[in-house]
C-alpha cells in the first residue's frame, strides 16, 4: 500500500517517472484517462477548509474516472464526541474508500493516518508541517519552464517561519546538484533552523537577508509566499500595525523589481495571494503563478494513479 | 466564450431557442442527453449558501453528463487572506472546470467574472442583481402554462424593492408586445425608479398600486415574492413589528383573493414562500409555483448545452 | 412508491431478501453492480451534519450507478425564511431526484416527508426517533457472525435513554423467537417505557439492572453506545462532574470484563465511540465495531435498491 505524507518521499527516480506522466496527462488535457482508476473511491477528508486543494484532487479524480466522497467538515465527526480519534475515523472511511486525501491542522497527522496501512493516505497539508503534493507541483512547474531541476538558485521570499510550501520545496530541490538559496523574509519570519540544518548536512549553500532588493539580479526561481496570519507566530513575535505596514512595503514585488531580475526568472507563488505580488507584473512574462496553480490537476492526477496502481 | 450574466441577453431569438431545447428534455425527462456534454466540468462557485440553485444546476449539469465541483464557501478561499480578488479565483478555477456558476452577495460580480473570459460563466444570483436562469425558468413557465409571451398583464407582489427575480423577469418580459405589469407592494417596498424609466422607454404599460384586491381580476399572471428580510431596506425604511403584521395579512394570498381570478390565471413564485401563499391554496389550479420551480431543471440544462456548445 | 422510515417496517420475510442482497454485495466488494441503478438520482437532505451516514449512503448510491447530490446544511434553505415547510421543501427536491435520504433533529421528520409520497424516503436518522438503516446493518452484522438472529441475549450498554439506535434494533430484535435483552445503563440514562411496554406486548423477556459486571457471562451480544451529551437528558437529570467520571470508570469495557464473556460473544457500537471502548479491547476477537460500521455500506446498498426497484 502507497502513501504520500512528506516530501523526503520523493526521490528523484520517483520524480522523473511522475513528471514523465505529469507530461502526459498535460500534454492531452487530461482526456482519455477516464478508464484508469475507474471504480475506484477517493475521499478527500479535510479536517480545516481548503477549497483550492480539495477542488484540484476532486477535479484530478475524477479525470481518471475515480468517484469522489468529500467531507469539508471532517472535525464534526468527532466534535460532538470529544476525542475520537483519527485512528478511528481512518478505520471507519477504510470500508468506503480506497484512497484518502487528508487535511489536517495538526503536523503529524497524514504520517498517523498512513501509519494504520488501511487505506492509502495523500498528505493535504497538516498544519505548519508538509503539503508534498504542493512542493512536488512546484518542482514540476521550475523544470517546466526552467528545463531543468539543477544550478538553480532559488529565493524563498515572505513568511519563511510558517510556509510549510516553502518547507517542502527545500526537501526537495536540496536533491538535485548545483542548487543554492537564498532567503529573504523580515526577520520576525525568518527559515527555521531545522531547515538550515538539513541543508547545511545535505551541502547546500544558502544564505539570508531581510533585504529584497539585493536578491533580484541572483534569483532563478523567486517563490513568494504570503503571511499566514492565521497560525501564530512560531517565534512568539507579536507584529504591530505599523511594522505590518513596513513590511507590505518591503515585501511587496513590483514592477520596479522584476525588472531587474534575469530575463528567464519564474516567479511562483503558492497562491491565494495578499499584497505581496502586485498587480502591475501580472501580465510581466516572468509571473507563473498560474500556470503553477494549474499544474495542480496534472501532476495530482499522477499522484493518485500512483498511490493507486504504482 | 458564451457566458450568461444578464437577462437582457436573452433575445427572443434565443428565448425561442432554448425553449425549444427545454421541452425537448422536459419530454424525455432528460434521458438520452448523459453524452451531451461528457466529459466537460461545472463548478458551482457559491460565496453565500443557496442550496436550491446549486442542488438545480447540479441536476441539470449531470444529466447532461457534465462532472460536478462544489463549493458552498467559496468565501473560505479568500477569508483568511482579506481581499483575495474575485479575478485570482476565477483565474485558478480555469485551470479546472469549463464552465463556473458564480453566486455572490455583491451586485455586478458575475459580470466582473465573466470579463475575464477565462471560463463561461452563469449568473447563479448576485446581491439585488440579477438571477437570470431564475427569469428564464420563470418565462418558460409562463409560456408553458398561458400558451403564448404576448399581451400579457404580469402582477409583480411583493417585495419590489429587492426582488432581484422580479427584476430579471421584467427585463424579459418587456421585450414581447402587448404586455403591462402591475406592481402591488407595500410603500415600503416598491419597485425601484430605474425599473420604471427602463419600462417608459420601452413602451411598456405599468401601474403601481399598494392594494392588491383591486388587480385580482385584471393580471393573467400573479407573481409573488417574499420579503428578503435578510437584505437591508434600500429605502432606508425601519419596519416596526406592528406594521409588519399589516403587511402580513394584506398581502397574504387566500382563497378568497384567488377565487377572483380569471379561470386561466397562474400563480407563481421563486420559492421558498413565507406568509405570502396561504397553504389553503396550494390545492387550486392556479397554484402554479411547484411546476415552475421543477422547471429550473430543464431550464437550466438547455442554458449549459448553451454555454458549452452554443 | 417505498420508503424507509422505521424499523417497524422490515418484516422478517423483507429481512431475509435484503440480507440475502447484502451478502452478494458483500461478497463482490460492490463491484458490477454500476448499472442497477443508472441514471437515478439521490439527494441527501441533511439538516444535521452526519458526515458518517452521508459517507456511507453517497458510496452506496455510487457503487449502484447512481448519481449523489448532497446537502449538509439543509436547514440554510429555510433559515432566512423562518418557517418553511419540511413539506415544501420535499414538493421542491421532487423535481430534481428518484431519492431523498432525510437527516432531521425532530422526531418524526422522515415520517412526515413520506406522507407527501412524491419521492422516496429513506430515514437517515430523526432525532430520538429512528435510525432504521443503522438498526438494519446492525442485525445484519449479528446474523453474520452469530449465524442466526433467534434464541440471543442481547445486552444494551451505555445510554439508553437517547441512543436511538437501541431503540431501532429492539424493534427488530422483538420480531424473532427465543430472544432476550438485558438492558444495562446508568440510572440516569435507562431505557424507556415505551421500550419496554413494548416488549411486554410482544412477550420478549428483558431485564434491567446498572451493573455491568453482572451481565458480562450471559450476553451473546454487546450493543454499547455512547452518552450523547449532546442532547437532553430526557428525565431531565443534571449529571455534575463527579458523577460522570464515575460513569465513565463502571461503564467503560476492558480487557477485564471482555475476558468473562463467552468466546462467542460480539461486541458491536454504532460509532463513533468516547471512553465506552477501551483501546486495549480493539484485538480482541469479540470487538466487531469495525466490520459492523463496514457492513453499513453494503446494506445502505439493498436499501436502496429496495425503495428504487423493489
Amino acid at each position: 500500500m502507497r502513501h504520500i505524507v512528506r516530501a523526503q518521499q520523493f526521490t528523484p527516480q520517483l520524480i522523473e517517472r511522475l513528471f514523465h506522466r505529469t507530461k502526459q496527462f498535460k500534454k492531452t488535457d487530461g482526456r482519455g484517462f477516464e478508464d484508469t482508476l475507474r471504480r475506484r473511491f477517493i475521499l478527500n477528508l479535510f479536517y480545516e477548509p481548503s477549497t483550492r486543494t480539495r477542488l484540484s484532487f476532486d477535479a484530478a479524480a475524477r479525470r481518471l474516472g475515480m468517484e469522489v466522497l468529500s467531507t469539508e467538515n471532517a472535525r464534526e465527526m468527532s466534535s460532538a464526541v470529544k476525542g475520537e480519534s483519527l485512528a478511528d475515523t481512518i478505520s471507519y472511511v477504510t470500508g468506503l474508500v480506497d484512497v484518502a486525501v487528508v487535511r489536517h491542522p495538526q503536523e503529524g497527522a497524514a504520517e498517523e493516518a498512513a501509519s494504520r496501512n488501511e487505506v492509502s493516505i495523500v498528505n493535504g497539508g497538516d498544519g505548519t508541517g508538509q503539503h508534498p503534493t504542493q512542493a512536488f507541483l512546484d518542482l514540476f512547474t521550475i523544470e517546466e519552464f526552467m528545463g531543468r531541476l539543477t544550478n538553480i538558485t532559488l529565493v524563498c521570499v515572505g513568511d519563511l517561519a510558517r510556509g510549510r510550501t516553502v518547507r517542502s520545496l527545500v526537501y526537495l530541490f536540496a536533491k538535485y546538484p548545483g542548487n543554492s538559496i537564498i532567503f529573504v523574509s523580515p526577520p520576525e519570519y525568518r527559515i527555521g533552523e531545522d531547515i538550515k540544518e538539513y541543508l547545511t548536512r545535505h551541502n547546500v549553500p544558502f544564505s539570508e537577508t531581510s533585504n529584497l532588493s539585493e536578491t533580484l539580479e541572483y534569483g532563478d526561481v523567486f517563490y513568494c509566499t504570503r503571511p499566514q496570519l492565521e497560525r501564530p507566530n512560531p517565534y512568539g513575535h507579536v507584529i504591530c500595525d505599523e511594522r505590518m505596514t513596513e513590511i507590505r512595503v518591503e515585501f511587496t514585488m513590483r514592477l520596479v523589481h522584476v525588472e531587474r531580475m534575469k530575463p528567464t526568472a519564474i516567479i511562483l507563488h503558492p497562491l491565494p495571494r495578499t499584497f505581496e505580488l502586485h498587480p502591475e507584473i501580472d501580465s510581466n512574462p516572468r509571473a507563473k503563478w498560474f500556470p503553477q496553480a494549474h499544474n495542480g490537476l496534472w501532476t495530482r492526477m499522477s499522484i493518485l494513479e500512483y498511490v493507486c496502481v504504482g
